[in-house]
């Protein structure tokens, strides 16, 4: 190997060293700042900060979606907290819906409960003039609980993923058998306008809590253009990480069939 | 409002204000290091030093799949220098099968130019000890080019999505009414199975140019548990993008459902 070709390979290892280096100093520095901010933000419970933070985005989602991780050890408890927080800030920041997604589906077990601690929670979280109810809607089962008027929170699960799309290709054969439909009107678009109505519409935003970066079984189809932002950090969902979420997404080019 | 309020409050906006800061400032670092060391590897055009970065890896991923971007300024010659260059870097990894979806579909236009600058690049990048050939493979027409033993490049593009889905759905359909299929037998499992022979396997690490984070409408059925990994840049793909997915995905703790 000629003299040149070590020096090019030391000064590559060199590279590689001071990228590692400064990546764990980044790693540090940020969980550091990410705590004392979290901290900060957890006293401070205030919805006044909230909107006003929101007021600075360029574009806010009108349909943000987020994964939560339910853990034997945390609880169901602490899934309900998560959804409550989450709840409080996105209609503080103005946002016009939510859905809920976490897997196994235990969230949506109890509504009548999470319905009664949401709304205790937003009577001390919101002023007076912003206060408004919840509107608890499982796609799944069709059930919904508060009023029409009510800001929408939809809770799914792994069932309302392919498993959907499996049941509506089962009853498109059944009606096809009995000519009630035709193959051919069977398009991207009609199942599109379906899952809307059986799970929800595309959202705008994705977070997904959880150290890993992928979707936890999340409906695939309502993913297209959806701007997706893993926080890479286990549950509970932080205000900071919500509040990068949408930042990430008032930044965003979405320009693909929108 | 209280002193201690406007206190907390001030608190609130100074971190702020740190936080913007240092992301920025974090932002351009990163910026020069990976233009430094993009520029270190362009110029060292050295399979063993891929072979050596992937050794390092707790895990890799056996089957990768990226999302390219076509734009018409940087036209076809771009992207398929970009596949051309994840090929060779994936080869000299050690993986076992690559997938590149490009949107419009414009990448599987000439197969067999692709093949022809692909086998030529591969003799000249690899050490003839390591020397494979490619074979180029069209899931949507069937068509395969190159020896059986090649290394398997799949090209998908937006059709190979959820069109790909009502297709299946509508085949099943007419085999319904034809009485050559139970409504019953329909389920995830199957379609998965059929979706795999149709478009591909679930990749375990995707890798997504662009400067947003989102799909760009690449089949949805396949994203269940696989690991994503946003560079947030607009192409070209880099050699540090790359491997940065790698580590990624070799941190990753992927148990659900595997």
């Amino acid at each position: 190997m000629t003299f040149t070709a070590n020096a090019s390979r030391a000064i590559l290892v060199l590279l590689h060293w001071i990228v590692y280096l400064h990546d764990t100093y980044l790693s540090v520095k940020w969980l550091v700042i990410s705590w004392i901010l979290g901290t900060a933000y957890s006293l401070n419970e205030d919805s006044e900060l909230v909107r006003a933070d929101a007021s600075k985005l360029r574009k806010k989602p009108r349909h943000l979606s987020v994964i939560l991780q339910y853990t034997n050890t945390s609880g169901v408890e602490a899934l309900i907290e998560d959804t409550v927080n989450v709840v409080c800030w996105s209609i503080a920041a103005g946002l016009n819906r939510l859905t809920v997604y976490e897997r196994t589906g235990i969230l949506k077990e109890d509504c009548d409960l999470l319905q009664k601690i949401l709304n205790n929670r937003l009577q001390s979280y919101m002023s007076a003039e912003f206060c408004t109810e919840v509107k608890l809607y499982v796609p799944h089962t069709g059930r919904s609980i508060g009023p029409e008027s009510g800001f929408l929170v939809s809770l799914i699960s792994e069932e309302d993923g392919k498993e959907t799309i499996v049941d509506l290709t089962k009853s498109f054969c059944e009606m096809s058998a009995k000519d009630q439909l035709n193959d051919q009107d069977i398009t991207v678009e009609m199942v599109d306008s379906h899952l809307q109505k059986l799970v929800v519409p595309e959202p705008d935003l994705l977070i997904v809590t959880g150290k890993d970066s992928y979707l936890y079984g999340y409906p695939p189809w309502q993913l297209r253009v959806c701007e997706i932002y893993f926080t890479n950090k286990s549950s509970p969902l932080d205000y900071v990480s919500f509040l990068k979420g949408c930042i990430n997404y008032s930044g965003a080019n979405i320009t693909l069939g929108r």
